[in-house]
C-alpha cells in the first residue's frame, strides 16, 4: 500500500483520531502522522502509547508542513481551531473533518481555509461507546460507510485523493449534499440516541424501580439503549446544538408517532398495534441483507461459557 | 445433574419452549418433553428437527401426566389455554409460564387450576429477535436472569424445584411481586421496545430519507433500534395490550423527559444537554460492572475480516 500522503495532522487526539492514526500506519499509508489535543494530559497519554509519530504543543505547529489536516474536535470548536491554524496551512493542503453533522462544520470552518487550500467535510459512520486516546483502533472503519460533502468548487483531485485514503483504511466512501447528510442522520443516528439518552434518564429518575434492578434487569432490551446513551456528552451535546433544524423536524415526526401508538395501547387496539410491528421487522431484513448486521443470535454476543447458539 | 421432572410438557414451541426442551435434554434434567403447538406447521417442524421427544396433538394430550407443565403462548391466549388444559392436569404438577407480563397472566390462569396443581408464574429475560421452532438453542438462558412471582399460598418446596430447573438451564432465579415485575418491565424492556418500534417506523415513513439511505447508514445507532423493532408482533401486541398501566405510565414520563429535551435543544441550552448525557453514561457502566453485557468494542461485534479490536 503506497504512501498517499507525507504528513497527516490529527487536531484532537480521541476514537476516530486515533483509530486514524493507527489504520494509516498499519497500512503505511502515510509518511509521518502529527497530532495535537487541546488537553495535557491526553498529549501526555499520546506520547506514551505512541498513538501518533509525534506530538505537537500546538494546533499550529502540528499543521507546518502537513499536507493533510483532520479536524477531528467537537463540532462546537471546530470553527476556532480552524481560524487558529489557517495561517499556517500549507498551500495544496486537504482539510477535512469528522464531525457528525456537516452544514454547521461548513459554515464555521469553510470561511477560515485560504485559497490554494482544499477543504473536504467527510464523517466517518463508525464509532464505539469509548472515548480518549486509549479507545481507538486499526479496524474501526472496516467495513463501515464514510460520507464526504465536499462543497461546490472543491478540487476533485483532492477529494479522490481522501477517498482512497479512505478505502484504504477499509470503509466504504460515499458523497452526499451536506444539507441531506444532516437530514439522514439526523434519522439514523441522532434522534436515536436522543431518544436513547430520554429512556435511561427516564430509569435513573424513576425512584419506584431501583437502580439496581434496571441494572440487573436491563438484558431485556433497556441494554441496547444504554450503550448509545454512553456516549461521549460533549460530542453530542454539539450535535444537536448544531442540527437542531433536521432533529426537531425528525423529533416531532417521532413524538406524533408515539402518541398514535400510545392511544392504540389505551384503546386496547391489537390490530393497529400488530400492523405497525410487523412493519417494521422488514425495515430490519434489509438491514442484515445489506451487511451492515450480522443476524447471529444476540448480535453474535454470547454470554460466557455459553455454547454456541445456533440460528 | 439429576432428572428434576420425570415428563415436562411444553405448550407453544417457539424461541423459548424450544430453547428450554434443548437446555433441558442436554442436562439431562427432564424424563421426556412432550410438545404442543397450534399451528400444525409447527409442530411438522418440531417433530423433523426432534425439539422435543414427542409432539403431542392436542394441549390436553401434551399435559397428561406431565409434572411440570410450560404455558409458551403468546400472553393474550394463556387464559384459554389454561381452561383447555386443566382437566387433564395431574395432581400434584405445577403449572408455569414464560410470559413477559405477570399479573395479567396471573389473572386469566389462576382461576382454572386445579387445587391440588401448584402455579409457578415465570419470566425468563432472555430472546433473540427470532421466533419459531427453529430458533431455540440451549445456552439461551445462561447468565440470564428468570423472574419467579409465585401468587401468595403457593407451595414453597414447588417453587424451589422450578428454580433448580431453571438454575440448572444456566440462569440466575429471582422472586419478585407480579405488580413490581411489570413495572420494572415496563421500564427495562417494554417501553424501550415501543420506542424502538416507533423509531424505526418515522424512518420508514420518511420520504425525503430514501429506505436504502436508513439500511446502509444504519450502523450509527438506528441498527440498535431496528434489532429490538424486529421483535415478533404477537408476542409484543400481546405485552402491550396486557401491561397497559405500566406501560402508559412510565410512557408519560418519557414524554414529558423528551419534550424537555427538545426545548433545550430548540433553545441552544448546551448545559442542560451536557448534564444530561454525563448522567446517563453512569448507568451504562453500572450494567458492565454487574456483569450483564460487554464493553468490548461495537458489543464485540466486529465486521468480517477484521482484526480484533482493543478496547
Amino acid at each position: 500500500m503506497a504512501v498517499l500522503y507525507d504528513r497527516v495532522a490529527l487536531i484532537g487526539l480521541g476514537l476516530i483520531a486515533g483509530s486514524m492514526s493507527l489504520a494509516m500506519r498499519a497500512g503505511g499509508l502515510a509518511g509521518e502522522t502529527v497530532g495535537y489535543a487541546r488537553s495535557p494530559e491526553t498529549r501526555a497519554a499520546a506520547r506514551q502509547i505512541g498513538l501518533v509519530d509525534r506530538v505537537a504543543e500546538s494546533a499550529a505547529e502540528a499543521v507546518a508542513g502537513a499536507d493533510l489536516v483532520v479536524l477531528a474536535v467537537p463540532v462546537g470548536v471546530m470553527g476556532a481551531v480552524a481560524a487558529e491554524i489557517a495561517p499556517h496551512l500549507k498551500p495544496g493542503a486537504t482539510v477535512t473533518d469528522v464531525g457528525s453533522v456537516k452544514q454547521a462544520v461548513i459554515e464555521a470552518v469553510a470561511p477560515h481555509i485560504p485559497a490554494g487550500v482544499h477543504f473536504v467535510p467527510g464523517h466517518p459512520l463508525a464509532g464505539t461507546e469509548h472515548s480518549g486516546p486509549h479507545s481507538g483502533f486499526a479496524a474501526l472503519f472496516r467495513n463501515r460507510w464514510w460520507l464526504l460533502t465536499p462543497p461546490e468548487g472543491t478540487d476533485p483531485e483532492a477529494t479522490a485523493r481522501l477517498a482512497a485514503l479512505i478505502r484504504a483504511m477499509g470503509a466504504n466512501v460515499e458523497d452526499m449534499d451536506a444539507a441531506h447528510h444532516d437530514l439522514v442522520l439526523a434519522v439514523t443516528s441522532h434522534t436515536p440516541h436522543l431518544i436513547a439518552y430520554t429512556m435511561v434518564g427516564v430509569a435513573d429518575h424513576l425512584k419506584r424501580v431501583t437502580e439496581s434492578e434496571v441494572i440487573k434487569y436491563s438484558a431485556a432490551g433497556f441494554r441496547d439503549f444504554t450503550r448509545i446513551a454512553a456516549s461521549d456528552p460533549t460530542m453530542w451535546r454539539d450535535v444537536f446544538l448544531q442540527n437542531k433544524e433536521a432533529v426537531l423536524d425528525i423529533l416531532g415526526r417521532f413524538t406524533e408517532e408515539l402518541f398514535m401508538l400510545q392511544r392504540a395501547i389505551r384503546m386496547g387496539d391489537g390490530a393497529q398495534l400488530h400492523d405497525y410491528f410487523t412493519r417494521t421487522r422488514a425495515i430490519r431484513r434489509g438491514i442484515i441483507e445489506a451487511g451492515q448486521d450480522t443476524s447471529a443470535p444476540d448480535f453474535g454476543r454470547m454470554p460466557a461459557g455459553a455454547a454456541t447458539g445456533q440460528d
